[in-house]
């Protein structure tokens, strides 16, 4: 069987790089993911599973604890679901991809076209092509494989197309509140082909800082916010450090800074000769896998008072926290849970060595099935993760079909088949 | 004569203030300075003095070593100069007022429209009340009475209105380059009725930090640009304390500091997951009365250098220095210089008492005319400092015709009259 998934994906090679392609080619930030969702849905349908096209709405997600999103409307962008329903008597797999892309930023750092789908030398290049639409091709692969090489399964394939990740999740919340369901799940983020068991959650946050206006040549009539802001960015320098010196999980070992705090964003001012009299901080607070999300705020906010005490004008115009945007569930998943074990050995049949396991640097929409749904959760996927998000973003050809092999070789093991 | 000039101010009160509500009404912020000027051009033809109107031209203007300026177009919104022209043996005097006012700013500030003009409680509100429609004001009622008085000059009367004072001084410079010169200027920047017999000159400049940028969850793979400012900035405050050190000038004593560092403005970053690739400081640097602007530049360019050379990344991303937008030339006149003497002794005239003598914390258009065109220069106006640029900026109306009777006593001490 192995050998046949093999010989299938070297025969449809170019047709998997076309499609990545196609769905680069579809830029699909937030708001704009109709077109590449049209992709998906056409390709599903071509391989006859059964589709769920629907559009979120806030209001229903509102009832949701974990529902934290800046957008109001979802219309005209779907989720998408397709099942392969087994014969029955198997395990589960929900295979979940999302199909949003973050922004290009600025055009002139790239090489070339942002949404080229260009391929040399044996990668394919375009915002979203390691995180994580090559991923989603690998899915896709996997499953049309082994509709093409007869196999009947046990247990239902599920797979998932889903919005929002980028932006905290709600797609996959919304499947879940949806109904879906399943004994396990695969992401295929951008993992560099190793298995993550753990994730790191993340949650955003917004501080403002107030100054006092004046002219900039009697500086010292007013409180520059800059200067301020300066204080909070090492403060948070030194909370980071704190909450990082109590990860002690070996699977952080050699990782710098498990669950970073990311300074991501300032703004103040507006006129090189005044004092401005506000700064605005945006950033991204790391949540432990194993840590619940309001203990973290909590921590922060904690942090905020401190500075504000020890701080005169700071005392009598405190900081302003704000959490805002989307946040992301941690998730945590025991090394030796059947999952896991599952995965390893597809791994070891394809790539003839054990794949590497390890705690991933970001929150996905792992946490959401995990900790919404009790759905056992495994990110492993062919895409670079230091591309993900950065100007020349790329993907190795190679390693979809790789993936897509283990992942084929995973479905049959855990869904069983007749 | 004084009591004449008083009289005639008391009986001109309404005419002033009524001027001044005209001058408020027109919003001549940068690029809008025209009907302001219409207001100005129309008392000047009344009051029946030579005009002489015209549009700057940036080719002209570039050809002068003190032109820094961003606006490329001057077209329609002109400088104006009228002369009166005294009979021969006198000394010539510069009544120089600018027109153009900084923007309102966030309108909410305001308790009322900026651009009102009301009057309340002895106050004249709006945007330019105070910097410097006020005090262009006593220089106009300062002529009008003394020509309504009847009084044959013997040394010219140049009053000068021009624009782009708030972005570097270009107006005066053409006005400079037009070939307007006089034996001593006067200008009535608000001084709250001191005399600024020294200015602190300022230049803008801007730091360009390069980062790495990365995904936030994984911060340490790039490098925040933030945080390399925030280097930036420590350093800007040290250099900024080196600096202040050395001004012994007891014309600044009780002055926190005489010649500030103010980081205006900061940008970075646009996404809180992503650590960002650049950051952007804007501020103004402060130059001593007697300071050369190219040894300031010098000594902040040794400062950034300095930076680059502690820190191994900007080593190799060295941070960017530029200058831009104005610069306004610092100012230095000796405090026994006759155009001072006269000033104090009109001021004692009319007020009974000795006025403050000060270096101002900001430059005037008064560094070009001394530096420029070797133009002794006293800056003495009605307004308040502290309310310039600030929301609610208004001018205490009495202060406008005490700065009239007293400039219009320097005008027949100064010129001589028949």
């Amino acid at each position: 069987m192995q050998k046949n998934i093999k010989a299938w994906m070297e025969s449809n090679r170019s047709n998997g790089v076309k499609l990545l392609q196609k769905l680069v080619q579809e830029n699909s930030t937030r708001g704009n993911e109709y077109n590449a969702q049209a992709v998906i849905i056409e390709k599903c349908r071509q391989m006859g599973m059964h589709l769920d096209i629907w559009d979120m709405k806030r209001e229903n997600l509102e009832e949701h604890p974990f529902f934290k999103c800046d957008r109001e409307n979802f219309e005209g962008n779907p989720n998408v679901c397709a099942v392969w329903k087994g014969g029955g008597g198997g395990r589960s797999l929900i295979l979940n991809g999302h199909i949003d892309v973050v922004p290009a930023g600025d055009e002139k750092d790239w090489e070339m076209d942002p949404f080229s789908g260009a391929v040399k030398d044996g990668k394919l290049f375009g915002r979203g092509s390691t995180d994580m639409k090559g991923g989603t091709v690998s899915l896709l692969l996997a499953i049309q494989a082994l509709m093409e090489l007869g196999i009947s399964l046990r247990g239902d394939v599920i797979f998932q197309s889903v919005i929002e990740e980028e932006s905290g999740g709600s797609g996959t919340l919304s499947a879940v509140m949806r109904g879906y369901k399943a004994d396990g799940a695969i992401i295929p983020e951008p993992t560099n082909m190793k298995l993550f068991i753990k994730q790191q959650g993340s949650m955003w946050f917004r501080i403002k800082v107030k100054g006092k206006s004046s002219h900039g040549g009697t500086r010292y009539e007013g409180v520059n916010a800059i200067e301020k802001a300066v204080k909070v960015v090492a403060a948070l320098g030194k909370l980071e450090q704190k909450r990082n010196e109590k990860i002690t999980d070996p699977l952080y070992e050699g990782i710098p800074i498990p669950i970073p705090i990311n300074i991501g964003k300032i703004e103040s001012g507006s006129w090189p000769s005044s004092v401005p009299d506000l700064a605005i901080i945006e950033g991204r607070m790391g949540v432990g896998p194993s840590e619940k999300m309001e203990d973290a705020e909590k921590e922060l906010a904690a942090c905020i008072d401190q500075i504000c005490r020890e701080d005169r004008w700071l005392q009598e115009h405190p900081l302003e926290l704000e959490w805002f945007g989307g946040r992301w569930q941690p998730g945590d998943l025991d090394k030796g849970h059947p999952l896991v074990e599952t995965i390893q050995h597809s791994y070891k049949c394809v790539l003839a060595r054990p794949p590497k396991i390890e705690a991933s640097p970001w929150g996905t929409d792992g946490g959401i099935l995990s900790k919404g749904a009790d759905i056992p959760v495994v990110v492993f996927g062919p895409g670079r993760t230091e591309a993900a998000h950065d100007a020349n973003e790329y993907i190795e050809i190679d390693k979809i079909f790789e993936a897509a092999e283990i992942i084929a070789l995973t479905i049959i093991d855990w869904c069983g088949a007749e």
